[in-house]
């Protein structure tokens, strides 16, 4: 893509109303606009990276057996009535039709995969059964000021598990566990894993998964000596306090954010919905559902969270929008022009994504600052000095070094 | 993808509310399920094929150079008070926050990608610029009775694009013309064009592509002799009347399905949200923008419509769930569940897209009318029969050959 053509550049000010770091930078940098609170238009490089995060969940969901489907956002009054969600979920959006006819806007799908797979499934044989979508949610928070980290809309991965028994239910758990784990691991972050309360959802316990760091809306006590650590809302711990399972050090406390969840349900929406199957023994019995979250659009603002410095953001390679920034010095002169536009067309060649700034009228120290806000992994620069070497600058490193195009297409695949 | 692990699978009976080919034929063979009237779920299968549309259009979109934005589907009332829609726009689906903010579902964006383009653009040297989305809009339709054809919500690829030129927009309208030709026919379908009223967008001619199918909602006058057509809500010829254009032949009418459509909105959204920028000649104009839709889940719909026959679905191979569909015969015998199994790995390590019917307690016929059902363009064999080849059939032919696997490998690219 050539910087001069892309629609979304980034910003000599940052926006006057952000609050926060991720939408700050994602603004300045070009990969959103707020429409209003909580509300964001994806210019291209952010959905570059929104779909980038999209394809990590996907693929690692497709290897645990889930199956892809992609469910409403009109839900139907009467389904929401059944779960008794339309009165006791503060969030819900409701809207009506012009006749009157109500709706629900999706905020979660126990409502629709339930009913879905009434029918579908008859004996425990049809059992586990895993149902994943990726799709926008609406929820009408009274409080949407964490740029995208909590949004009005946005942008989810839910995964619906049904299971003959506990034991099944669990072994899946362990299976998601380690999946989310290797997903957020692949783009950068470290989650703990808390238990918490099931919120509105169930009176079970659920487990939550957090990125630490200062913009977050959760509380945490955590331990260094071992993986204990629990959500300050429902601990009966505190700060300092010896930490319940080793014993071995003091609980410490932090901020964070939540970037996937999980949700024992029970059998609360199949007995709501009259699901009942034929179990291990030839009794009748209702499946044990488990909802697992993944918040692919919070996931950008906490990645943007961690990974920043004074001059922009600095993108994990799974995220980025583009694997290389080239960026073209001195191209009011034919030859370099001609060169970096070559470089460009090589390395496109080669399969490797490129942001090329080409642009003209521009200072060698703007065209720096841009690359270094944007954010990333690698700068190559084609210049007068260059010669038939390209510069290679990683982001997050002051080193630069002088490679041949191949030295650089080898790069990409470290 | 193994069938017996398919979530939705052929359903016996076809549902009984449905009145449209489509809405049968993709409910009974497992591609969609319907949630209420005009809102529907898409199961596995249903969504390979919404995602595959998706990428033709994706894939002919960006080679035009539009730029891909995601826009949010909230929309801020003031957007649409400012253009009139807010009270004009019947289908406009109008939503409450419990503090009492207001909001438009998304049904059209010029709301959104106009405010969003302004600041961004300031001279016509940023011209044309063309921004498009793929993404669900949502419209409250008093009737939603034709399957996937006229859905509350629906899969829509929106394109807006700004010139500084009247000359310019029809330039480019020449472009998205030929690339809208283009991206029905490698779905299998033959739009034609027509002039239409540009219903509550402008007071300017509108162009519409129209598929002939018997489920359409339209009906237009067409000549055979040349390429006139004409929706019959705004022509003032009518059936056997002399083709005004060619004057060769008569006009015949027929009905149809709106697939795309282009509005020549001259310059009234930049106009209401005050979008200048400097002209050719110095002088400050407004923008003219053209928009530009094709409708995704429509043309799933349409294409059903189009391609089907006593027995079930045939799919465009741009479409189709999977590349073909493999049938395991006497999967009670060891040797042949080998062997089957073996040609189901060897051809998914060939990159070749295949669902495999495994199941063992299946008779041959039950598996034949399912794999006839689905639709998937290629159906292969294994069975005791078959010895070390495989029966190759074409779900439109009746001929079947015995094929190596390398030969079927072969098949897939041609």
């Amino acid at each position: 893509m050539k910087y001069s053509k892309l629609f979304g550049k980034t910003l000599r000010q940052p926006p006057k109303d952000a609050t926060t770091v991720n939408h700050r930078l994602l603004t300045q940098a070009g990969y959103v606009e707020q429409l209003m609170a909580g509300v964001y238009t994806y210019l291209p490089l952010g959905l570059r990276v929104l779909t980038n995060i999209a394809r990590v969940v996907r693929e690692e969901m497709n290897l645990i057996d889930a199956q892809e489907i992609l469910m409403p956002t009109l839900h139907p009054k009467a389904n929401w009535e059944i779960t008794k969600g339309w009165s006791n979920i503060d969030v819900l959006f409701k809207l009506k039709s012009r006749t009157d006819k109500e709706y629900a806007l999706g905020q979660s799908e126990e409502e629709v995969v339930t009913p879905l797979v009434k029918g579908r499934i008859s004996t425990y044989k049809d059992l586990p059964l895993c149902l994943y979508q990726i799709h926008w949610k609406y929820r009408d928070e009274l409080r949407a000021k964490s740029g995208i980290l909590r949004g009005r809309e946005f942008f989810m991965k839910d995964l619906y598990s049904f299971h003959d028994t506990q034991e099944d239910f669990q072994r899946f758990y362990e299976i998601a566990k380690k999946t989310y784990l290797k997903i957020f691991k692949r783009l950068g972050l470290t989650a703990k894993v808390t238990e918490a309360s099931g919120g509105g959802f169930s009176e079970k316990i659920s487990y939550e998964f957090i990125v630490l760091t200062d913009a977050g809306e959760d509380t945490i006590l955590y331990c260094d000596s071992c993986d204990f650590c629990v959500n300050v809302d429902i601990a009966k711990l505190k700060l300092g306090d010896l930490c319940a399972s080793c014993k071995k050090s003091k609980l410490k406390q932090a901020k964070g954010s939540e970037v996937g969840n999980v949700f024992d349900l029970g059998q609360k929406y199949c007995k709501d919905f009259d699901i009942t199957i034929t179990g291990r023994d030839g009794e009748k019995i209702h499946p044990i559902m488990g909802c697992y979250g993944i918040g692919i659009s919070r996931i950008m603002g906490v990645i943007v969270e961690k990974y920043n410095d004074k001059n922009g953001i600095l993108w994990p390679k799974e995220a980025t929008p583009y694997q290389m920034h080239l960026v073209g010095i001195g191209l009011d002169n034919k030859d370099i022009l001609s060169k970096t536009h070559e470089t460009y067309r090589k390395l496109q060649n080669k399969n490797v994504e490129i942001l090329y700034d080409d642009r003209v009228d521009v200072s060698p120290g703007e065209k720096f600052a841009d690359a270094d806000l944007i954010g990333i992994p690698v700068r190559l620069v084609v210049s007068k000095k260059t010669g038939d070497k390209i510069e290679y600058k990683e982001r997050d490193k002051e080193k630069t070094e002088m490679l041949s195009l191949e030295e650089v297409v080898k790069k990409v695949h470290v």
